[in-house]
């Protein structure tokens, strides 16, 4: 039976407003989905230019995804303060102290150290299929984000999870465009550890995997 | 009178290792000064390869500083994660929750958004010297870095501070960069609310500000 229009019925719920290949809007439906928390997509055309019209920029003044509005309409911006706000109180992320901080320290590498490379390289030669005229700037993503792989594979060789706190907000950050690196032109057979570890998280319930291109 | 080589002398003390002229450095020696915290200082020569050698790697395998090891030899790195880290319990940072949450935000935007343009046009123009050779990088500098000062412009226009919790390690971390932001040709001017918020960040007790290059 359909449920009569009554407020009652209107289950309060978050929106997510993202693009479906990104990885770092995939951070944000994930911790909801993890942590049991219902939400509504809204597909943005950043490539489009949706993220630069004045009702996205009323929401998210930094002209971005994700943005994650809340129930009550409070509006949350930047997927890895997004990621901790959602974590906050739950296992995905250990109390203040060194094992929080321990994953700050891999969020915020996430963000400066390997999102600007392996993102990168992926938008550029997966989906805007422009690595001729990007040559010089993919040849930096490359070995940038071989550096970023390298850090992780210094951890991930001998450790299960990037802190010592199990399975964190760390891991889904960097899984986000780690489990997609092969699009960005990335071979994780280089990096035995961080492919071990792709798979353990990955086997992890309740995870779910991007999208992938299909290949032209 | 000189005390004798005693332990009992012996002060437990943290170990910074910086550049001096490096805004991300300055985080680290500024939090550790408003919370009241003792350190060494260990200046570290980026530019001549310094965080590559065995023993610099040892302790940060990022091969990057600031390195802060704290007086038990627990070694923390990212700024922005060390800021978090040593503002935990003090006014710096609010407790877990939205008020946190903003705080995040900013700090997220500064090394995504902020440092990358910001940082590194002082950097070519002012420390390496090297404008000429990188006429296309440094456009793309000064485009990105604007957009992050019209971020800011549109809280600060009509805040004091970057969130709603008074001057928090937000303030901090972007404060780093942005008050030499016309040693990267950044004319403040031209952002009326972020200039007059710099000189409300220099004028809290405790603020040391950061060397400027002398003019050659």
């Amino acid at each position: 039976m359909t449920p009569p229009p009554n407020r009652r019925y209107r289950r309060a719920m978050a929106t997510v407003y993202g693009m479906r290949p990104s990885g770092n809007c995939w951070k944000v439906t994930q911790i909801l989905r993890l942590t049991g928390q219902p939400f509504r997509w809204v597909e943005v055309d950043t490539n489009g230019g949706e993220t630069r019209t004045p009702g996205f920029l009323r929401r998210n003044p930094f002209g971005k995804v994700p943005v994650l509005e809340l129930d009550d309409g409070t509006v949350l911006v930047e997927s890895n303060a997004i990621l901790a706000h959602v974590a906050e109180g739950t296992p995905w992320l250990p109390p203040p102290g060194l094992p929080r901080t321990r994953v700050m320290e891999w969020l915020f590498f996430e963000q400066y150290s390997h999102e600007p490379y392996i993102a990168v390289a992926r938008n550029i030669r997966t989906y805007l299929g422009t690595a001729a005229a990007n040559a010089e700037r993919l040849a930096n993503c490359d070995a940038a984000g071989a550096k970023a792989l390298d850090a992780m594979e210094h951890r991930l060789a001998s450790h299960d999870w990037l802190t010592d706190a199990g399975p964190t907000i760390a891991d889904l950050a960097l899984f986000a465009y780690t489990h997609v690196a092969d699009e960005g032109g990335f071979d994780l057979a280089r990096w035995p550890g961080v492919a071990a570890w792709v798979a353990r998280v990955a086997a992890l319930p309740g995870i779910v995997t991007l999208p992938r291109r299909a290949a032209a």
